[in-house]
């Protein structure tokens, strides 16, 4: 699902590429140079009114959590995915009353049920350029680290300052690799309600094992409404509160599109990477995928292994085995991706006219320049990729990554909070500390013991020049040997001469000094304390590479733009979790040979995949309607049958979840939900040809609300017939 | 893959049912009838012809093992499946010249290899009714068992009347339930060549991942060169033997067909039961299925449990657990055929028009009564179904079904030849000695033990009225009691005291007569002796219920057809090995909401399923040539690219893989050779939306013949351009 990623780079790795197709994130500002292509295709809205955050409809579309979500009535009513909601539905579910199997209508404001604290509502109100404030006034001749510093400390100081107004989040983000930044300005509800989700069974048929697949039947949304204090202005939840009143909201198409249709998505996609350079593009392709591909193989062969016959050891690692089997698919989708297409040629191909173009123009050697240097840091990171993985994932999870991560705590604890790592603040210590708590519900010391053995077994296959002194030590390693000697030994000590096993001992730790873990006997803090040296390295020497590449990569990015203006081509950034508009349409496509993905599934389809038992057990009531035909008027003229999910190929990625599909007349026919497992390459290269986004369509929906839950009165509030008045 | 059934029985049950659609496996005099139709659906040549074996194009269609075979060429060259010239290809391979993983290509007559002696080619020359001959005198007042013994026996005399002549093969075949009987006439040649086959990654290109999907890319063909002796009758493999000169071969055509096209395919069904009642195939659908789908499953459990840790056990039932997998997707296709139509409330329609009209008619009291009496039998063998079902399992395979075996062929050995049961004769002898022989390369005394005991178990849970006195004693089962006590002990007794895990035992045994089984003391034997009154019974009453069942269905039968006939249908007889021909054309299908199946692969294809491993290993050579786009000649006009397999929705079963698919000018277009998953029901119902046939493509066999295999010798033999002069 679209969710969008957690972390998010402040100076995401970017180059030069130019959009093809449908392809493109726009950003609101951009939509003024499509606006002959949009009118061309279809659109009967001003094409000006989509750059305008002010008003309809992008004023609608706000962010929500990890997703999108958007207005749908004067009274703050939010449409966004079922699996957005899903904390909601979660926090307000108990052993009497299960809303994720029951789902829920509130049938008045006064049933709405409060979400979790933590759910948030961002409304976007301004978009500012401060490229000048964050790179402007630096000096030419600061180090590499000093550089990397003065970005972070001057975004800090725009972000304080615009956040001295209360009700208000900002952020500096970060556009075409570092080349600009803009100051983006949201306004932060606080009171988030629950209103509608439709059963499990309805909102995430399918569940994982239809995730990222076509066709699918799922019916991904749920209602929430944003309340502010009596004053208008955001407040923390009261009774008091009453619904915000948004500047505009969308309206539901009363019909649906037909293949071939206009469709545009606005919403907050997370991250991408299309604009890196063809040598990083074969660095991921022919070692970053297989190379993760196989460690999560391994991982998950290792845990399988040790766990059999022992069922407590296995629910313990039953959120690992599934995290790893979301990665595999993820890696594997993108290494069958980038097998269809030839992505590293057809950039080389671009560079290579690229270089053609500046070496022509004459006055452009800083920018080749640039380039060259750009393919140095790239070949520089190349050198040492084996030993920052192997390195890095011995360091991490379980025991010893316990123990590095309290060790790193107490180092920063001694440094003021705001200059703290992110992640060892102030802000973060809660989380922290409640992680530090569960550990035992997710480690088993056999199966820890097992993967430890198995990521150190592959760093002491490392050439000498990737491996480092520290853990070459600890290990025993010595120049002209070959494998890790006496390992068993080695780890029978680290696991019995270790207390984090236990909750308690790790609490006191997470609160003690630098000083304390530099004396202590705890073989694993022992061993934390060794290699945190070599760690700091590690960082040092990424956070100087990423210094250099804050001045390397926007001259490499404008050198891009300059030709991709020269050519008369729009160019879009990466996504970075700011608004963006992206438009396409609907269709479907050819996933191999001999066999077409129509672009709608139907009502029929749901028959056809339940089986009666999760993640494919309709329910009856839904069963029911089906077989009575109920709704009949909500069918597609085309299909002859009521659509349930489309297929377009509008652009977009995690972050995108819950995103209002709109029609050629800015109306709302459906909600983004997916992408099919062929786009997941897109992360990196979007293939026309088979990319292909996951839509809701809004005539299901109401099919459901309709006639399986009878949430009659929010069709009311969004003005759309029911029951009898539908044809 | 369309192999045929092993087992025909002498009377299959057959009831009333009309033909729809492209649906029909016609008898060749059935062809006048249907010359509108045919020259509606575009036929270019008379009708008449296909009607005729002496002519052309039946008189080249021939029988090949389980399969069909046809001549391509005035030198007896036969074209047919690679999977059923597979016995030849592995005949002839040996470790240092694997034919199977290399092909094989003779590059003239002296290089073509003989074939195992047991391959033969039957040319039909001649198809008479004998109805008369076999039912016309029989007496009323038979009794049931008598009935179905003088049928037998009035075969088995015609049989060798037309034996007489050396040479030729002859057979009576039951069409219609008993309704009339055919005896049909084949010349049997018995020297048969190997001349050309593919190698297996391409012949056998998905192999059983792919058996019964689509989309499909198998290059499945392989020729044969059939042989006669220097006077042109059949004989015995010879240095002096000549290629046979068919009175009539098939011509390739110069093009393929495309989407929509009209296509016959000629050959030798094996075994449907479309005449089945509704009250039949409601007890297929709601015991037999699901009892075989969970029977199969638990002996794939119980195999998989008691081989876990032991490679050697597991190799001995590899070859049992391919089979129970195959029997598991057949019954499963079958469940899951089912489950898209209503096939009993179909049938139930049919039969309740067909009363109407019969009461209607008048004077039709006996074919009403009939009706009623089949009705009954059907309940009859309900009632006993079970146990006929355990009983049955419990005396077959392994250690008890080796006893039994053994002991049946002493009592049989007792009585002439020609009055022992089949598989029980003097022709058998051979096989069933290689059958005692290899017993101990599939047989694990704890596997058999634990499936065994299974079987015991389901046995021992049936109603006192389901079970049979002699194995209840054997069991100690007692009025009252449940389950099975001290079953271990029992169990460890048996195997402990039987030799039959022995070959040297098995072959003494084989010699054995009866009166030594009944004083033996080997425990398994003993065993087999106390089941077999139970079994006799069993068989008896089977016998018998034939018998009624031969008086009742052709009654019922004759029903049906006088309906069809007045309402001007033409109805087709279940498939039984002999000659048919359907009709239909060239057509995808969507097996599923939103998914649609072109009718036609293409060599990419190839390219996207290659991974290099079994099954899809594609040969370098291949890859190559399509990569080099060799042989662009062969591409579809419509498809821009060579095809490979295509679909149709001719009505075909096991027995027509090799059969020619012919044009509408009778020209050959390609090889049929499998179903899809969704034709598994067609056993019993052919639901036109989904049933459909996959072919090779003649084109895809000339490409890899001409670019790939170098096959230009038997190109020109069949008068074929290749190279530079295919466009």
């Amino acid at each position: 699902m679209r969710l969008r990623a957690l972390a998010v780079s402040l100076l995401a790795a970017v180059a030069a590429s130019a959009a093809h197709a449908d392809e493109g994130m726009w950003q609101p500002h951009q939509m003024a140079e499509l606006a002959g292509t949009l009118a061309a295709r279809g659109l009967e809205i001003d094409p000006a009114s989509l750059g305008d955050l002010t008003a309809h409809p992008l004023n609608a579309v706000i962010g929500f959590g990890f997703c999108t979500a958007s207005f749908v009535s004067p009274q703050g009513l939010v449409v966004t995915n079922h699996h957005c909601a899903y904390g909601a539905i979660q926090y307000n579910s108990t052993p009497e009353r299960d809303l994720i199997a029951e789902g829920f209508l509130a049938r008045s404001l006064e049933e709405e049920l409060p979400a979790d604290p933590s759910m948030r509502v961002y409304v976007t109100e301004a978009i500012e350029e401060v490229t000048d404030q964050v790179t402007g006034g630096l000096a030419a001749d600061l180090s590499d680290r000093a550089r990397f510093d003065a970005i972070a400390a001057n975004s800090k100081a725009l972000v304080a300052d615009c956040e001295a107004t209360a009700g208000y989040r900002c952020e500096v983000y970060n556009f075409f690799g570092g080349l600009r930044f803009y100051l983006i300005r949201q306004m932060e509800i606080r009171d988030v309600r629950l209103v509608h989700a439709p059963p499990e069974a309805i909102g995430k048929f399918g569940g994982d094992e239809d995730n990222f697949e076509w066709p699918r039947h799922t019916g991904d949304y749920s209602f929430m409404r944003a309340y502010v204090g009596p004053d208008g202005k955001p407040a923390a939840y009261s009774e008091d509160n009453v619904p915000y009143r948004p500047r505009s909201w969308l309206r539901v198409a009363a019909d649906g599109p037909a293949e071939g249709d206009l469709v545009m998505v606005a919403g907050y996609p997370g991250s991408t990477n299309r604009h890196r350079r063809a040598s990083e593009v074969a660095d991921i392709v022919d070692w970053r995928l297989p190379t993760l591909i196989d460690y999560l193989q391994e991982q998950l062969a290792v845990i399988a292994r040790e766990t059999e016959g022992r069922p407590d050891a296995a629910i313990k690692y039953a959120a690992t085995v599934a995290s790893l089997n979301n990665g595999l698919k993820l890696y594997s989708g993108q290494r069958d991706g980038f097998a269809r297409i030839d992505a590293v040629a057809d950039k080389r191909a671009d560079e290579a006219a690229l270089a053609a173009w500046l070496r022509e123009a004459g006055d452009r050697s800083a920018q080749l320049d640039a380039l060259e240097g750009l393919e140095r840091e790239i070949a520089a990171a190349r050198a040492t990729r084996e030993r920052d993985l192997w390195v890095g994932a011995v360091a991490s999870g379980g025991l010893v990554g316990t123990a590095s991560r309290l060790y790193r705590q107490a180092r920063e604890n001694a440094r003021p909070d705001a200059e703290r790592e992110p992640g060892f603040q102030a802000r973060d210590r809660a989380r922290n500390e409640a992680q530090l708590r569960q550990l035992e519900r997710r480690y088993d010391p056999q199966v820890d013991r097992a993967l430890l053995a198995m990521k150190l077994r592959r760093y002491a296959a490392l050439p000498a020049e990737q491996r480092v002194p520290e853990l070459d030590a600890w290990l025993g390693l010595r120049p002209g040997r070959t494998g890790v000697p006496d390992l068993d030994a080695r780890l029978d000590a680290l696991y019995a001469g270790s207390g984090l096993g236990e909750t308690e001992n790790r609490l006191r730790w997470f609160e003690a000094d630098a000083a304390a873990f530099e004396t202590a006997d705890d073989a694993a803090i022992r061993l934390a304390v060794a290699l945190a040296p070599a760690l700091e390295r590690i960082e040092d020497a990424a956070k100087a590479r990423d210094g250099r590449l804050s001045v390397l990569r926007p001259q490499a990015m404008q050198a891009a733009l300059d030709h991709s203006a020269a050519q008369g081509r729009p160019v879009y950034p990466d996504a970075n979790n700011s608004l963006r508009i992206t438009f396409g349409s609907v269709q479907g496509y050819s996933p191999r040979d001999a066999v077409a993905y129509a672009p709608f599934t139907t009502l029929g389809g749901i028959v056809e995949k339940h089986t009666g038992e999760d993640p494919f057990d309709a329910t009856r009531a839904q069963l029911d309607a089906i077989a009575a035909g109920a709704g009949a008027g909500y069918a597609a003229p085309g299909l002859g049958a009521v659509p349930v999910n489309f297929l377009s190929d509008v652009d977009t990625t995690g972050g995108n979840s819950g995103s209002p599909t709109l029609n050629a007349r800015g109306e709302l026919v459906g909600l983004l939900f997916d992408g099919n497992y062929e786009s997941l390459a897109s992360d990196y290269v979007f293939n026309p040809a088979v990319t292909r986004s996951i839509h809701v369509d809004a005539r299901y929906m109401r099919w459901v609300m309709d006639t399986v839950s009878g949430a009659h009165n929010l069709l009311d509030e969004m003005g759309l017939p029911h029951g009898e008045a539908v044809r």
